[in-house]
């Protein structure tokens, strides 16, 4: 059976792939053992990453809310695809590579949510042009400005966010202020600009220690943009859309009430940082490093591995939580702590003396690492994973 | 003129350019100016990495030792080509896929500086059939049983270095353990084995302050390596090339007596780390990344640029120096301070007001990263600049 999901047909007996990229039953992969992978190598657990997105699916329904899934920890159509599942074929990107990639795979309804600027406003017309939506964000009048004459002078009609400050104090317009009602006020106006809504990232929920603490971000988050939309109704801005959405608060918020939709990204691979903050447990990990024991070194107590910084990344992790940089997790070695990274070395010591003969040179490890996105970034390709039998290989995009 | 350096004919006019590979005069480059440029980008100034390159020629000239240089911080044909100009064509590199890429590049004289595992080494046979010398490196009895039973069953000999560790306690054997002579002579003997020498990488010269400690870093790797060499020798191991660098040591020592070759890598490009060890000055930093200011919030005296973590990496800098994380330099504007890096955002505060107006939204900024290894490593490529100008493209190799 093939649902239509806006211009796109999707089928959600086949993990929600896209109509044409439907790979035959079985398929062409030869499927090998994680021994036989070379190392560093990312690997993404298949039951995982579908029991994640699965879940977030169903956090959606329950809290009636729509779901327009960030790409930006995976980059990849395929992992793209189980978060759209037979649902709405909606996005969210956060570089323009990522739109073309994900525009050329057959989704045709992306936010673009990063601040524009005037220097990307041509490109961001032909993604306009290239697909049924395309939404920018803006969060200041300069850029407004920009918009609006780009668009006039290229018979060009933008749809764009206003994108909203709801405590993480990074991006977006300070919600009190007369003059983000007047910025809005500016884009409803626009013959350029179709004003799409507000939409905001609660990044602070990365600084919480706890549930108790992200549910408290969470309804911070949905109160200050309700009130915000509502403000600008009375003003006489209609607000189309909120648009809310950080991994942390979409796990565990109990009412997106007066919330059009969500942009989580994380959840689908998790890692060691949102497991210490309490959005998911170690075993919700999908993606894990795989690393193999290049060395002992037993008069330091020390192991070494090939996972360096080129292949975890130098995240130091929830350092507000544990005061100390620990570069992931060993799975199934909880007292194994890689203590330091170089290139493409990484240092292991332990709390109690290490096994050495039960990590003998070559052996495989897997990591979850601090930050999943930051570590995806630097692999050319993704090793599906069954268990421990590597059944796909998937590409992500990279670049700007 | 066209000289001959083993079996590569380089042309010394040119860069090192390897003949086949000669650009033709004014190339078909469209060479354009940086603001023309998608950000947030890679920077390579051409000058200073020419004028890097041709100062440690000259320190390896002066010194009387070889250079071998490493390319794990460019990973690009063009830069290497400027790292062994006129001179021999050996290099060194961290991964397999580096060596690949740089045997079809022309380079057939390849140390795989890195420790070899068994899993390897069907790998490490083809490298080592496919050029003229392939080294690679180990340190210890279990990894040398697996190379010599390898090399037997397949009629390989391979060339290989014994790795020492002359105090940076990362990788490497002990010099003063009889076991390391043990090593040593088991490789002398046999017969699927060339033993190639000692290497080491005085890696604690990171942990230096200035040129002062650096020097006695240099001192003291040249004194443990050449010790050792003599007791290889004392027991009948002739030792053919005794290896050392990091890019600290081989910019300030004094004398390489008795060193064969050294490896320096990150001097091509240096880096604000490297700055503030005293390894060159901010001036010297060939590497830049390109981004553009995307936000202003001067409630709370911010800039955000469009430089985040997938830009910069995380690497903290000296923190033994500063005691505090900053993400690079801004070039041109020292009061600007990078003080916090999401995945595609960088937070700017400043120790004065922030001169808003000079900084309008669009403005470009140079990063001098903290690491420029880390950084190169996350852009799919390099634009080359003189001044302003980008006048070429360069492609890293990636992946392991």
């Amino acid at each position: 059976m093939i649902f239509v999901s806006g211009q796109i047909f999707v089928d959600p007996s086949n993990g929600g792939m896209l109509k044409g990229d439907i790979k035959e039953e079985g398929g062409l992969y030869q499927a090998m053992n994680i021994e036989q992978v070379n190392t560093p190598a990312f690997l993404v657990d298949l039951s995982k990453v579908t029991r994640n997105t699965q879940r977030m699916f169903d956090r959606a329904r329950r809290l009636n809310v729509r779901l327009r899934p960030h790409v930006k920890t995976h980059k990849t159509a395929e992992v793209a695809r189980l978060q759209i599942g037979a649902g709405s074929a909606a996005i969210t990107v956060s570089t323009l590579a990522e739109a073309w990639f994900f525009q050329s795979a057959g989704f045709d309804d992306i936010t673009y949510a990063y601040p524009i600027t005037p220097q990307k406003l041509p490109e961001a017309a032909e993604l306009t042009r290239a697909m049924r939506y395309f939404h920018i964000v803006l969060d200041n009048p300069e850029t407004f400005a920009a918009v609006h004459s780009f668009g006039r002078a290229h018979g060009i009609r933008f749809s764009a966010f206003i994108k909203v400050d709801c405590g993480y104090h990074r991006a977006g317009v300070d919600p009190e202020k007369a003059e983000s009602i007047t910025l809005a006020k500016q884009l409803h106006d626009s013959e350029a600009v179709e004003f799409a809504g507000i939409l905001t990232h609660a990044g602070h929920s990365y600084r919480c220690r706890n549930r108790s603490e992200i549910l408290e971000v969470a309804t911070q988050e949905r109160a200050v943009m309700v009130r915000f939309a509502g403000l600008l109704e009375e003003n006489g801005v209609a607000c189309p859309t909120v648009s809310v959405g950080s991994t942390p608060t979409a796990v565990h918020a109990e009412s997106w009430e007066g919330v059009s939709e969500i942009r989580p990204g994380n959840y689908v691979f998790f890692d060691k940082f949102q497991a210490d903050i309490g959005s998911c447990s170690l075993d919700d990990c999908a993606a894990t490093v795989l690393t193999r024991v290049i060395g002992h070194y037993p008069d330091r107590s020390q192991l070494i591995i090939d996972a360096g910084a080129l292949a975890l990344s130098k995240d130091p992790g929830a350092i507000h939580i544990h005061n100390t940089v620990i570069f992931g997790a060993v799975l199934g070695n909880p007292q194994l702590k890689i203590v330091s990274l170089s290139q493409e070395h990484g240092v292991v010591e332990s709390e109690v003396p290490i096994p050495f003969e039960e990590h003998p040179i070559g052996n495989l490890l897997r990591i979850i690492p601090n930050h999943s996105c930051l570590a995806a970034a630097l692999f050319p390709k993704y090793y599906v994973v069954e268990e421990e039998n590597v059944v796909d290989e998937w590409s992500p995009v990279r670049g700007w």
